[in-house]
């Protein structure tokens, strides 16, 4: 048996949507910028996505921004909008993609305050009210975050930015939270959005943001007038039209695969009460996502586990994948760092992620593996 | 009859490159940088890509950088090389994506050389070899101009600079040029090469860059370590996969295309001599590829006869599509102005470009619809 609960990494591509992706290669090889027939077709298929697309966040469609993906988005919308001499908040448990860019973005002198985080992971509203300043311009916050799942309060978080300050901008980084959850960027009162296709079933390398209009910003990648003249380059229509469809199926069922995704989550919550020594950092309740199940197992490394788990045909993750690299010199996940968690716990912290391929029944298979790895990882201590 | 001679804006993908993507979307959908099997196999697969394509250019394989395409790697190394207080050589005639990226960096006090171009498209060697100052540190070259299709001598360049300088880099924007006439990273002395799938039979949105051992630059996407920390993202494995079969497919055939390319262009130019007032852009030498031929129809607005030709089912370009909306506002394409034509004869240019896809037949076709077009325009005014 395998069971794939790796699904915040990265999801299997649907059927339907390979199927588009290739469609997309043999009849909309055109490029849209050209003046012909073929590049008139591959750009109204362009604004067919755009218009699926923007239906989902409801946005307007030119407000849709084609890109290659979360680290691409992340990366343009803070490259795009910070200036010397400005200040931006964000958390401390952002995407590598954005924590990483502020680092060098720090010598530039851009000043950025990381906001606290309370016990439960939602942000201290009250640090960001009090941190918004003049020189504020950008405040960027993941939807879910991906190691723990913990879901910002998108609204409230909103509307605080919004009645500080006009100059303020709302990024929201939501390649976790996207056909997932419910956004509404007219009721959330955000300016910038980042989506990645292959979170959501949907190809790899291809994602979108969105940009509020009138707002702009410098585009990260210069040269032909593409996407609002905001990302150079042709775009890469078979790719878009993947995500395009990935999005509608998702999108269609997102209150069905929440229930489903919910069951599996709390059959695996009530199972793990027969282990001792864990921690379960994404609680079984509506500020975290039932997408994501991050457990600590004291005194077990997280990496070990996995490979042990692996062994079974079980495939998870000690959290970001983008981070593993990173969580390797740091002895676990900066993530479980920034929620206080003891050194013990963030070393055996695995992550659990679903997606609506999995079945209840996989939850029993990887339950046995799990107690046969920490019987025998605890025991050879 | 439908005939493709837009072969220089996007080339169609073969059917066999469309079979790879979907079926590494099928069975790669593993997150390379995921510590488990699926990871591991991905990033094996990764690893195989990277050895086809460097073996192309005679690189090592980790020399090379996936991306997404040829804009964002012509940005990546001017923004990732070029910092405040340094020089940089290029043409007048590079791609939107080198010259738009320099309009924003002269403002930050870096000083740019825009090399004299010989009347034959050839850039004058001379003034480049006086150009080099110790505060040179990039000379960029389009190996193969994208509308006229010269063929700049790079192994020349590449002696002039090391000659001149230890501190100068060589970028190469080999957009048109990889899979059609051979590169070799050695012997060419390139420290930086950008390449893009698409125009090569390969997938939209997806690309490399080769980037010469010890040779670094700052990324212009931060995060996850991928792409040996030059570029953060989950890497497009099937657009990256299509990609690698395409690239061995075309340089398998490298000859073999380039004379039946050849055969084509030449045809084309016989038949174009019983048509007066005309001035052929790109010879019929070795200087020039065969995958291009730029004609200027004196006395016809290139984009009126573009347009004439669509509708008996040819599809031809006025230039790069990537400059499209450029050439409306200053009436043609600013690479023959930078070839010192006349506004007639840069207003009446059209780009045909072709692939190994074309047929010599398909010349009779369009001749046919030519000869009809300039009788019907020219009579018109």
């Amino acid at each position: 048996m395998e069971v794939y609960f790796d699904n915040s990494s990265t999801t299997k591509p649907l059927g339907t949507v390979i199927d588009e992706v290739a469609f997309g290669m043999k009849e909309f090889y055109g490029n849209p910028s050209s003046l012909h027939n073929l590049g008139l077709k591959s750009e109204r298929k362009l604004k067919e996505c755009r218009e699926i697309l923007s239906k989902t966040i409801n946005s307007s469609e030119n407000e849709i921004h084609f890109n290659s993906g979360g680290s691409e988005g992340n990366n343009s919308v803070l490259k795009g909008i910070l200036k010397s001499g400005t200040h931006f908040i964000t958390t401390p448990f952002e995407h590598a993609s954005i924590l990483n860019t502020i680092k060098k973005l720090e010598d530039n002198n851009i000043k950025v305050t990381f906001l606290k985080i309370n016990e439960d992971g939602s942000i201290d509203l009250n640090h960001l009210r009090n941190s918004i300043t003049k020189e504020t311009v950008l405040v960027s916050i993941m939807h879910i975050n991906n190691e723990i799942g913990v879901i910002q309060d998108l609204k409230t978080i909103g509307e605080i930015i919004k009645e500080s300050s006009s100059r303020a901008k709302f990024h929201v980084d939501a390649v976790q939270s996207y056909g997932k959850i419910p956004i509404d960027v007219k009721k959330m009162n955000i300016d910038f959005l980042t989506v990645s296709a292959h979170k959501f079933h949907g190809p790899k390398g291809v994602g979108f943001i969105y940009i509020r209009k009138p707002n702009t910003l410098i585009p990260l990648i210069e040269g032909g007038s593409q996407e609002f003249g905001l990302r150079a380059g042709t775009q890469n229509i078979p790719g878009i039209m993947g995500m395009s469809l990935a999005s509608k199926i998702v999108n269609d069922k997102i209150n069905e695969n929440y229930k489903k995704v919910s069951g599996i989550k709390k059959k695996f919550i009530e199972k793990l009460r027969s282990i001792e020594n864990i921690r379960i950092n994404s609680l079984l309740n509506e500020s975290f996502s039932p997408y994501i199940l991050n457990v600590s197992f004291k005194g077990i490394k997280g990496e070990v586990l996995l490979h042990f788990l692996e062994e079974a045909g079980v495939y998870v993750s000690t959290g970001s994948a983008c981070s593993s690299r990173e969580r390797e010199k740091i002895g676990g996940s900066y993530v479980l760092k920034a929620l206080g968690l003891t050194q013990d716990e963030i070393s055996g912290g695995i992550r659990f992620s679903f997606s609506d391929d999995n079945k209840e029944e996989e939850v029993d298979y990887v339950m046995d593996n799990l107690n046969k790895g920490i019987n025998f990882l605890r025991r050879k201590k």
